[in-house]
């Protein structure tokens, strides 16, 4: 396998633009100095960017480049979620060690193309350069939405129901598992949970069938730092406190029998820093029904776990006694001191 | 000076965030899951990214943290300039070590919207993560273009003739008296090739008002990985051949002087890999006199070094007493091992 010394720097670019597929909307693909997009008219414009970096966000043991790619894919999709917007155009920013396989680049551009193509976009542009040390991975995702109506983390309002999208936690969860199992063959066991961490599925095509009902969604956040951390934004955003409840949360034998394992409190794990790209959506209290029915005939668990607050800042939780605690979680620092 | 580990990832945003300019075309700016924007209707999308590493793209011993936002902004913005689009937009995605300095980081952030301020562009959004080794910077930018009206590689034609802006090769002059000089003290004598390198100046403006005057430019390329493999670039998008001649350069006595104290000739330079940000055009040969007197209202030299051929793929070069030889500089190969 030739690595990108080998094969040098234009060479590389050709491999990797090969790979490209047609999309509509684009007016000049790859290979000039930018790439020339269409936008729909009467669309707003929506962008994000994320970046994985080896060792930080994935562990080149764990992980082939196709499922970093994907993974990569999945969090900006997840953002794009958040808003209601339909995904497009991608740019990928690659920092690559020149000892590097051209394969694990152009098969890492396969699983970001896989899952943007899932959903109707693909990459038409991105740069690439050469580091010494930890490599890296920068995404940045345009998508569309109609005027005005994109979803915010600042629309939540007191009774709001506080709804999550899937299970929330087995990230963590699978990445506290892969730390102490070492290798990926002793894992067979805890597939379901390392799946949510290695191969997490953006909730997009939810997203955009809630946001065809006007009003059901108020607010919204893609959970990525971790459930009590991402609550506390959409709170600070709103104006508004939040409340959430023991009761409610979608069963998950999993999960609880993880915790079990690691020792730590479901509901700790559920809370704590855990990128599963799930959605919370602040729900008009009298879409609940419709919403979950929405959500059930996609085969996605839509559960309300509390509700917004006019107590501005306070997040609380409430135990089965109906004792109310505050919420000590704290959501993903990338740049606190990792725990043992 | 406290640190990104000081102060949490949440406290930095804020920071930076708070530094952020209000914009036109901006219904939700940073803070959110994504920035919402407004495209000008009947305007096509242009986009580009481009990414500085610590140690490969700068030497932080010879720029400042706001410098080094401005050349990362000049990178982007001259290949907008090189499609003729107006900048509007951008993402910035950092890799930062925990150990940094939150000022630094915002001087360059300050560096980057300064630069692009300039040209009526600004920073909507971003990423900020964690490195454990070389800083990392990689900005994505939006511009917008009139349908149809982008300059592209492709549409240089035999008998076009071949211009650049400024003066090409300064930036790779400065940097090997840089590498020679050692320390930023000893470089008065060489302020112009030290700022050629370290402060370009992204040819933005004078691209727009050529680009008013339709048909005058054909096909256009901004010189990032030096001359000769950019110019081979544009001839094999457009499938055509270039002849350079000895004559035509504008005259740099301080490249001169450069290229006799590093003992290179002066040509070799101008030709060899060199991130200068310039543009090099290929223009209607009708109109070397309109498009040379509307870059000398704006003080930028424009140079005319030869011409495009039928000769497909072949680049050339001629010299005083009129023969030809095959260009041999290649571009920048970030992959490449670096020479002595």
């Amino acid at each position: 396998m030739p690595s990108l010394r080998d094969l040098g720097e234009s060479e590389v670019l050709e491999r990797l633009k090969a790979e490209r597929v047609a999309m509509t909307g684009v007016s000049l693909g790859p290979g000039d100095d930018a790439a020339v997009l269409e936008p729909a008219s009467g669309m707003e414009l929506v962008a994000t960017t994320d970046a994985f970096v080896e060792g930080v966000h994935y562990l080149p043991t764990w992980s082939a480049p196709l499922a970093i790619g994907a993974r990569l894919a999945a969090a900006n999709l997840s953002d794009l979620a958040a808003m209601a917007a339909r995904p497009r155009w991608a740019l990928l920013s690659i920092g690559a060690r020149a000892d590097s396989s051209v394969e694990s680049l152009v098969e890492l551009q396969r699983g970001v193309q896989s899952a943007l193509g899932r959903h109707g976009a693909g990459v038409v542009g991105g740069n690439l350069t050469a580091v010494t040390g930890g490599e890296w991975f920068s995404l940045t995702l345009l998508g569309d939405v109609a005027k005005g109506q994109a979803w915010r983390r600042s629309g939540a309002r007191p009774g709001d129901r506080i709804a999550v999208t899937g299970f929330p936690g087995r990230a963590a969860a699978g990445l506290a598992l892969a730390r102490r199992l070492g290798t990926r063959e002793r894992a067979a066991d805890w597939e379901a949970l390392l799946q949510a961490w290695l191969a997490p599925e953006p909730r997009l095509d939810l997203a955009l069938e809630l946001a065809t009902r006007r009003g059901v969604v108020r607010a919204a956040i893609d959970l990525s730092d971790g459930l009590a951390g991402d609550l506390a934004k959409v709170c600070a955003a709103s104006g508004v406190g939040a409340r959430l409840s023991a009761d409610g949360w979608t069963a998950d034998p999993e999960l609880d029998r993880a915790a079990a394992t690691l020792g730590v409190d479901v509901t700790t794990i559920r809370l704590s820093p855990s990128d599963d790209y799930e959605l919370l959506l602040a729900v008009d209290p009298a879409q609940t029904t419709e919403s979950q029915a929405i959500a059930a005939a996609r085969g996605i668990p839509l559960a309300f776990i509390g509700e917004f607050t006019p107590r501005a800042g306070s997040v609380t939780i409430e135990d089965r006694s109906g004792v109310e605690r505050p919420s000590d979680e704290r959501g993903y620092d990338p740049f606190a001191p990792r725990s043992a």
